[in-house]
């Protein structure tokens, strides 16, 4: 006969699959000595014969269930129902993944009009005991009758009320037992029976319920979002009561192992004498530090302080442990790993290397990569934050806290932050010419756009607060307001930003800077040694370059030569080279462009030192340098004293309905090769004087933007390659160079064979990519990518989490064939997911030699290839 | 030793790889017994070897060459450079494909001042010998010497001026003796080097410009474009020279041994007699019908007709014939396939079969299916057509000549229409509002758009004339006119639109309206015994399904519920629909719809009979049913009875930066499944009707748009399941469905093998996927794309004809997985592609069931899809 139950100290940690997180959990620290109250699991098998069998219990099932609590009563001395003192139990379920949706737990039992007076006289607490049966009744009633909640909490309130009372704990415990009978009627109407005074049928009761929660509607979902299989089950544990109000030789508490908040090895928690768990979350009493019961019961704060060492010692971290003490006897009623804030996380795993506990490797997995945006950024103060009045929620675009003044236009904020304010930007949407306003705000508030709209992008790269596409913002900028609702919100009015998840607050929290500590170098340093992913940056400013190295990059995977078009001294000069009718006109206005890049990349060559750095050409299309309400157009006409016209003219033309698939990137370069060649000459005459002036090495990686069809790379290549010989003519010397391509257009992809044979590399531009194997705008998808996710359509955006079914396998497929035609060539990612952990990982799966991204991604990068490394094994060490 | 000169009686038409297309066909003439010019071929190979050994001719080849003449001298009894009857030569370039840019002809090649007086006297005309000879050094100067023709030209017109006269026949014959030494100092000066009088150097000169011509620029881009390898080579044709002028037993002339016209079988060219080819070119005289030849010379026309029935027998095809009598003897120069016309080129192939001298399937390969566009729609006059003044060029967008007065709104071309004018509706471009306009218009011309822009679609659909994407078209809607570079063209003007070309006529051209023959219906019936891809057609309304039926159409592959949308009686619901607040509202409006789409599917049905239908649900994104103007804003608030605010915030809300990438298709369903219940509800429901009240056993294919994800598939099939399984409960009856998707979204293609999990069938929407694959947006790639074919980068419009390498690959690669998880799965195309000869060609080697296009393309794909059934030899019988 198939074995469905297992007593706790039957089973293992490794039982897992068959006895739930939980069950596992219980058996492990029942097999390695500690005390923890008995009891025994029914099994996820069990869940599924279950549902196999019709959905009924079955004859030898609850024989087993019924043998392995006897074996707890034996052990115990309690019986189960005794009117004297009665055996009761928890009754909770356990599935291999914690699962939300699913009944959690019932405590007490065992209860009934019998037993509850065995618990009176055991406690020696009457109203503690007929407390305790009603608290059941309501639990029960709720999950496994299904009596809604309501129904017990209008009589209880009556009831007070009637007494003339406000608080639950002024009930007495003859108010109590009348409960107990009002909720017994209550559950006589609602289900037409009576409450089940038979313990023994409460128990098989229960372990159906939680049997069927595995099917409820809300655990299915989560299951369909998670993919999690159906097929799991869900397991049932059943666990003896113990009682920390069985007076002042008992107690309950929780403690960390170590200061989950700085990561210091002292025990860190709390505890109430003569009290049950749910005394120290109702917050009545004040608990006390988990120091002070040494002095209290010196025997069993000895014990405890010795579980935890060997809690810690066993599963080698910081544990998160409940406990509770009946009669000077502690118990043990679960243990976990302790959530800690980041800070914690690296110096634990920092001092547990050192303490010799966990390995480097392990140390390196402790960490979420996600985590350390926490190190980096700004964040708000926890316990303003709990106080905090929520408004709405956009996409957590860029990571931090921002806490300022509303301003609707970019030139109003940068007035704000001369005068001293902080000032936040709200937009529909940010475009190129509002740059100075970002630098200016403390953060950024936009309307629409995705994660990888402009407004994400560019806060990113800033390492600037950003909540991007919060929907129901709606922006009256004429009257500078914006309402959420029924709510408005004027100029100079407070909100707060958190760009960790993209809520935004009313009035001003305050915030915390960052600091990094000394084990966070050390930490860090560990990861780069385990990861075979080269890092690079996204990085278009010395300045950004700079804070990229300091992070840790290796190199700069993408450089926006576009970014360098919009500073207040050069952006008249594109516009003219734009606006010109002829080709003499555009050369007159790129050569006045030529030295202010080659500058550019003079320094930028600088400060990389002989690191690698890829350039991309133009990318954006023209009208993005361009205004395009009336009113600006006839102004900048008046300014480059040209017609209205004309100008109106020009922007018309080169409107297009579908930007992101119009005349950009190496387009712009087949009509109008002039604007590459001025900028292949800017980056090849720097990269000579870096040679010839610095003694740099410096060997430019030209990368080619938006090529779907070789040809086109080969129109490029011919034009890089005879305007680099002619700067190579004339200064009399010669530097290394690359061609190469980004690969983010889906024809690139199948095509990656033949466009292989022209370039040298390959940077995935996953992007654009998405945004066309999706036919997603990046900018529209905002608007039903929500009710994708929610209506589990989509996992995750696809725009946040490189999506690797599809995206995933068109870069596999160029991958494959760009390595068959060309086995050297050099294989990165620069879109937005070379930040993005999972998206590192799969960088790492397919075996590109580096990812790169904006520069206060840089860390999280390191560790999630070290973790891609360490997970794949396939380490160099 | 190699052989690389072979006499015309060596050779043969299956020697075109060596000899070249002319030199084959000459041999191949000289073989069946032909009066052919004697002469010899320098072969491609001799041309290769010509550039591996520097580019010199080396003496084996010179000999050879010599050899070759010397035996043309034996046989004709003439001498080269003789000075009493000289060999006369022409030497003309024969590469394997013909090729416009490399060289084409020298005449007369031989003389010198010596043998032109051995002309002069064998032809006895003095005058003649000096003109060839100048006419010599001229061609010679031009193509060999590289000495540019005005240099020549300017000296006639010098010496017509000092002589006082106008035309060159008016020249005497010392005129032109003084004009040959003229040029022969002209050629001195600009090459430093005398006039060649030996006639061998002449000769090797002349063989070495064609080699050269192989190489030329223009020849490069020629081959690049059309993928003609560089390796070829092309061959050299060396003939001797017959005289039409040789007095009045000589002549010229040219035929067809076919009218060209209409097919009927009866010589039809002309001739002119004592003269040169050139004269006819030159229309100095009036040829006469070549009947007349019978009158004036019995025996060479009885020889002519003779030879004529030979070369159709062994062409077996319409031949156009070039001849020369010399003094009564026949002389054929060339032979060719006959151009002729769409009618003729049916009744030939009609007629040939009946004669026994071709098969079917070979009449089936002898008419482009393009061609077939001729017969379908209007024609210009031939005549009238060169008169006319070309304005500018846009893209061909539908086929047909037009010719009306322009209108700038579709409100003025309705009114226009019901006065009796025939308008034409001149845009910006068009969109759904407008279909009224074009439904009034003779023929649509837009300034922006693509091959598959809305305008270019539907006037498709209608088969009516449309020129889109005319980019030098600049309208000024609110003055009423529009300029193409200077020129005005205002309300009323006349204009005339070739939608075969693109071109734009000034004024009015008379326009000819198609005739089907008898012989059209045999040809299309003999066409679907070889095909084996079914045609479909794209068909939205009962008159667009019945047109196709007639040209064949065996089922609807896209039937596009949108369209049905714009009614006017409809719009104003569905604009109620959208602007709704909640779900209630929303479905009140759709319940209005319910009905209109129920009768418009059922009509359909009934016009299809038990022929498949696939209906698409709604596709387009909903802000295409709004106004985007204020002014078009606030009229339809103050119509819909709401106000302008409420309406502009939706008109907002709508607004996307990039639709194409937007909130359309499925996605629609995902936020709003109730627009799809309502369709589907309409479908079955109409189903339903058609079998309980018709008697039709209808099985509508329902048809999921722009799914990229199968989660999306998955939901709406969860909805159509539901709302038929609701339909036929009602109804107490049920019917078959299909549920099927597009393929559009490049994620689909690699994804395809989960989706086929849930799609019974698979249509390829091969604009959208063109459009994403490339990453280009129809809308605007007019913008760029000329340039790019222009430059070579793309051969042809992708939007036109499917790009196999890439967007095939992703259509390749969706057939494969589609299939392996689905072996019997319904595949089929309705891009626009499913229209185009040589995309259907690809859909036939893909394997794909059927191709749909557009009511007027049906009779060109069932053409297109039998010749791809004989290409491939993959013919059913």
């Amino acid at each position: 006969m198939e074995k469905f139950v297992y007593d706790f100290k039957e089973g293992s940690k490794e039982m897992k699959p068959l006895l739930g997180g939980k069950g596992a959990n219980l058996a492990e620290m029942t097999k390695i000595g500690l005390p923890v109250p008995h009891g025994f699991t029914v099994t996820t098998e069990a869940c599924n014969a279950y549902y196999k069998k019709g959905s009924t219990l079955w004859e030898e099932l609850k024989e087993e269930i019924f043998k392995h609590l006897q074996s707890i009563e034996t052990v115990s001395g309690k019986v189960f129902g005794d009117v004297n003192n009665p055996l009761l139990v928890s009754v909770r379920s356990g599935a291999v993944f914690s699962m939300p949706g699913m009944m959690d737990t019932i405590l007490n039992l065992g209860l009934n009009d019998q037993s509850v007076e065995g618990l009176a006289k055991a406690t020696n607490n009457h109203r503690f005991a007929y407390d305790s049966y009603r608290r059941f009744i309501q639990m029960f009633g709720d999950v496994v009758l299904q009596i809604k909640k309501y129904k017990f909490e209008h009589a209880m309130e009556k009831l007070k009320e009637s007494r003339n009372v406000e608080l639950d704990i002024d009930l007495t415990s003859e108010d109590l037992k009348h409960l107990v009978e009002d909720f017994k009627k209550i559950t006589l109407k609602e289900t037409g029976e009576e409450f089940p005074q038979d313990v023994r049928q409460q128990l098989l009761m229960a372990i159906e319920a939680v049997f069927k929660s595995w099917n409820n509607p809300r655990a299915k979902v989560y299951r369909k979002i998670n993919d999690i299989p159906e097929h799991l089950g869900t397991a049932v544990n059943v666990q003896m009561m113990v009682f920390g109000n069985m007076g002042e030789t008992s107690g309950t508490g929780v403690a960390f192992t170590r200061n989950p908040s700085n990561g210091e090895k002292v025990l860190f928690g709390e505890f109430l004498m003569n009290a049950q768990g749910e005394d120290v979350v109702a917050g009545i009493r004040t608990p006390k530090e988990i120091k002070d019961l040494q002095e209290r019961m010196p025997n069993a704060y000895q014990s405890f302080v010795e579980v935890c060492g060997i809690l810690e010692d066993h599963y080698r971290d910081m544990q998160d442990i409940e406990f509770t003490i009946e009669k000077g006897n502690l118990f043990i009623l679960q243990t976990r790993n302790g959530k800690r804030t980041t800070h914690a996380a690296i110096n634990i795993a920092v001092d547990m290397v050192h303490e010799g506990l966990i390995s480097k490797k392990e140390a390196i997995m402790r960490v979420e990569p996600q985590q350390l945006d926490q190190l980096l950024h700004p964040t708000f103060d926890e316990r303003e934050l709990e106080k905090a009045e929520i408004i709405t929620k956009g996409l957590p675009a860029s990571a931090g806290a921002a806490s300022g003044r509303v301003y609707f236009s970019p030139e109003d904020v940068v007035k704000a932050n001369a005068s001293g304010e902080k000032a936040i930007l709200v937009r529909h949407e940010t475009s190129p010419e509002d740059i100075e306003g970002m630098v200016a705000s403390v953060g950024i508030l936009t309307a629409r756009g995705g994660m990888t709209s402009h407004a994400a992008v560019v806060a990113r790269g800033m390492g600037k607060c950003c909540v991007a596409g919060a929907g129901e913002v709606k922006i009256h900028e004429a009257i500078k307001q914006f309402k959420v609702r029924d709510q408005v919100f004027h100029e100079g009015d407070y909100i707060s930003l958190n760009g960790n998840t993209g809520e935004i607050f009313t009035g001003e929290i305050k915030t915390q800077n960052p600091q990094l500590s000394g084990n966070f170098e050390v930490y860090m340093k560990w990861a780069d040694d385990f990861r075979r992913l080269k890092i690079r940056t996204n990085a278009d400013t010395p300045r950004d370059t700079r804070q990229a190295i300091e992070f840790g990059a290796e190199g700069i995977g993408l450089c926006r030569t576009e970014h360098m078009f919009f500073e207040d001294t050069r952006i008249p000069v594109v516009r003219q080279m734009i606006v010109s009718r002829t080709i003499e006109q555009r050369k007159n206005a790129l050569q006045q462009l030529l030295p202010m890049q080659r500058q550019d990349f003079l320094e930028i060559f600088e400060v990389m030192g002989e690191r690698p750095v890829t350039i991309r050409l133009l990318d954006p299309p023209l009208h993005e340098f361009l205004p395009h309400e009336d009113e600006d157009v006839k102004a900048l006409a008046q300014t480059m004293e040209i017609s209205y016209q004309q100008l109106k003219e020009v922007v018309n033309d080169l409107k297009e309905f579908n930007p992101m698939l119009g005349h950009r990137g190496c387009r712009l370069a087949i009509t109008y090769p002039e604007i590459y060649q001025m900028q292949v000459q800017a980056i090849i005459e720097a990269a000579v004087i870096a040679k010839v002036e610095r003694g740099l090495e410096v060997i430019p990686e030209i990368m080619v933007p938006l090529v779907g069809e070789v040809k086109e790379l080969e129109f490029v290549k011919e034009l890089i390659i005879k305007t680099a010989d002619e700067v190579f003519e004339e200064k009399g010397t010669s530097v290394q160079y690359l061609i190469g391509t980004m690969i983010e257009i889906p024809r690139a992809c199948v095509t990656a064979d033949i466009i292989a044979k022209e370039a040298e590399f390959f940077s995935f531009g996953t992007n654009d990519l998405t945004q066309m194997a999706y036919g997603f705008s990046r900018d529209d998808a905002g608007s039903f990518i929500k009710e994708y996710i929610d209506k589990a359509i989509l996992e995750k955006d696809p725009f946040q989490r490189i999506d690797r079914t599809g995206v995933g396998k068109l870069m596999e497929i160029a991958v494959e064939l760009g390595k068959k035609a060309r086995p050297n060539i050099k294989l990165g990612i620069c879109g937005e997911h070379g930040g993005e952990p999972n998206s590192i990982e799969f960088c790492h799966l397919l075996g590109l030699d580096y990812v790169s991204c904006s520069p206060f991604r840089v860390p999280i990068a390191r560790l999630a290839a070290a973790q891609a490394a360490i997970n794949s094994k396939d380490q160099l060490k």
